[in-house]
């Protein structure tokens, strides 16, 4: 099969975040089924935060999601399946054992800053056989020679496909553009896309990736995922059959899986809500949102004005007390206003 | 307020499908409330069909659309009202009564071949001294130079703007482009644009559309409206302003009516479900969805399969009989085939 485009799923990791993290192996059976029968070449199946995520910081998973890779391998007759790895949430032993779970992908997922730390990661994956990417996520807060020097990094240590990932749906059209033409300039590698429907563009988003030149997209059925969801991967499979790109993917199997399985046991619906919203216009990620709703309580602010103010400091994971001086500070502002 | 952009809100016509025309007053004024103090400055209020459109055949209001009008009226205190009239569903006395109640314009809606019906509709919406709107329905089945000799027709008539309307959501971006480019070069009245998002792509097609000329744009609260639903208002107000367009909504506000009211009573999400997507990608309108589930259960083909061939043939609604042609050839050849 010749393929112009890989649609690669993230239903079963992404999605485990809409679950949280409470897929059970039948679901997991059903997906993977149906996504193989309808032609997909590659989905991804992991804790929403990648191998090991598994945690009270990050959620427990229900069931072992080694036991969901195994039982999601025996169904795939032809499709692949990857996992995703951040390094510092999931170690070799994970990865060793993903493999013998039947995993033959990985993606190794850092801050678009810090490719750095996955040097061993990437010679693991190439070491354990598998197909090795670097998946640059929160990409719209770097500049666009950040990101390709990243990128090449990423290359550098082995990595054979780099992903640009719009972790906050931030990102807008021409900016996913110029990103993945700079990374076609620079790096030999495969460049995919992975997109979030933030501010209702992941699918605009993904088509003006493969207009320059990514050739690997990210979808989740129904948007299954994290924040508003991500690209809708039955609704890709049509736009790009509309444009006349070969993915290999049938739609009307593919429409089955999403609307007779996933539609099925979704806990709620992907729609763009308000925090979600703030999120993409913002640009700050979803694990600052629970601490804003307490400090614009605390102050008396509105927690939209503490994200945007987070948004424009760069602020990233693992600064959460900012969130407690921009909301003091912005109550200090408005006070000396009145 | 100079205004780049302006964005008309349907929530209040379009939202009458997905409300099976149960608008109710108190829903009606806080919308319009809402909509008034996030500075929008147009709205539409009338039966999802326009004016007139209660009836067996399209749906029975419950409350009358002309209470709904005055009372939206008596809560807009900047915003001004439209109302749709679509020529033999609306007749004059509807209205002129749609004046009394507070109507500021109107939008004449016919299909994109079919300008001519509309002549003395437009006359008599001019002639009420209301703004008057041409407003070419299912756009996507015209050809870029039919659409253009329509939208002259309109503006012959004295029509003092021209919507170019995807209510299929079968358009793709460049398809948006080339036709309001085309417009804009052939008529010199304003050019809008409304979409739907059957195919994932509203939003960017609304991009595309003010990218290639048009300075209205329609948009609904959470998407309510027909199909999968509309482009998402508060959505579009976010991301044009980080295109750095002055629409003159305040983000806040906005997102506060669509969140706190609209998403309250919405009696479903707006999703793109198993027929709202094959309705984009087929390009046939939502009428046909009954009697093609029911033409499929009695051929014994699948649904999809007529709606596409439906769509290769542009069949328009008053064609239902085709539906049964339709079913019964895809029969024949399936069966011929084994």
């Amino acid at each position: 099969m010749k393929r112009d485009l890989h649609i690669l799923d993230v239903t079963l990791r992404d999605g485990s975040h809409s679950m949280k993290h409470a897929f059970t192996e039948e679901q997991v059976r059903q997906v993977a089924k149906g996504l193989d029968q309808a032609g997909v070449e590659y989905f991804e199946v992991s804790h929403g935060d990648g191998l090991g995520g598994s945690s009270l910081q990050y959620g427990l998973s229900n069931v072992n999601e080694l036991k969901l890779i195994e039982a999601a391998a025996e169904e795939a007759k032809r499709a692949k399946i990857s996992v995703l790895l951040l390094p510092g949430i999931g170690i070799q032993e994970d990865l060793e054992n993903a493999v013998k779970a039947g995993a033959k992908m990985v993606r190794v997922a850092t801050h678009v800053t810090e490719a750095d730390v996955a040097k061993q990661h990437i010679q693991l994956g190439r070491h354990l056989g598998l197909k090795t990417v670097g998946f640059l996520m929160m990409a719209h807060m770097a500049p666009v020679e950040k990101l390709v020097e990243q990128a090449k990094l990423f290359e550098s240590y082995g990595a054979e496909m780099i992903y640009v990932t719009d972790s906050a749906g931030a990102l807008l059209p021409h900016e996913v553009k110029e990103r993945i033409q700079a990374l076609k300039q620079s790096i030999s590698v495969d460049i995919g896309f992975h997109g979030h429907n933030n501010l209702s563009l992941a699918m605009a988003n993904t088509m003006a990736a493969v207009e320059a030149g990514a050739t690997y997209i990210d979808g989740s059925l129904r948007c299954l995922g994290a924040g508003s969801g991500n690209t809708q991967t039955e609704v890709m499979v049509a736009v790009f059959d509309r444009l006349n790109y070969k993915t290999g993917v049938d739609l009307y199997p593919i429409m089955d899986v999403a609307n007779h399985v996933v539609a099925k046991f979704m806990p709620r619906p992907q729609e763009i809500t308000g925090s979600s919203l703030i999120m993409g216009y913002s640009g700050v990620y979803s694990s600052f949102l629970l601490f804003t709703e307490d400090a614009a309580k605390k102050f008396g602010v509105d927690e939209r004005d503490i994200l945007v103010e987070l948004g424009r400091m760069r602020a990233v994971g693992g600064q959460e007390d900012l969130i407690y001086d921009v909301a003091r500070e912005l109550a200090n502002r408005k006070h000396s206003v009145i």
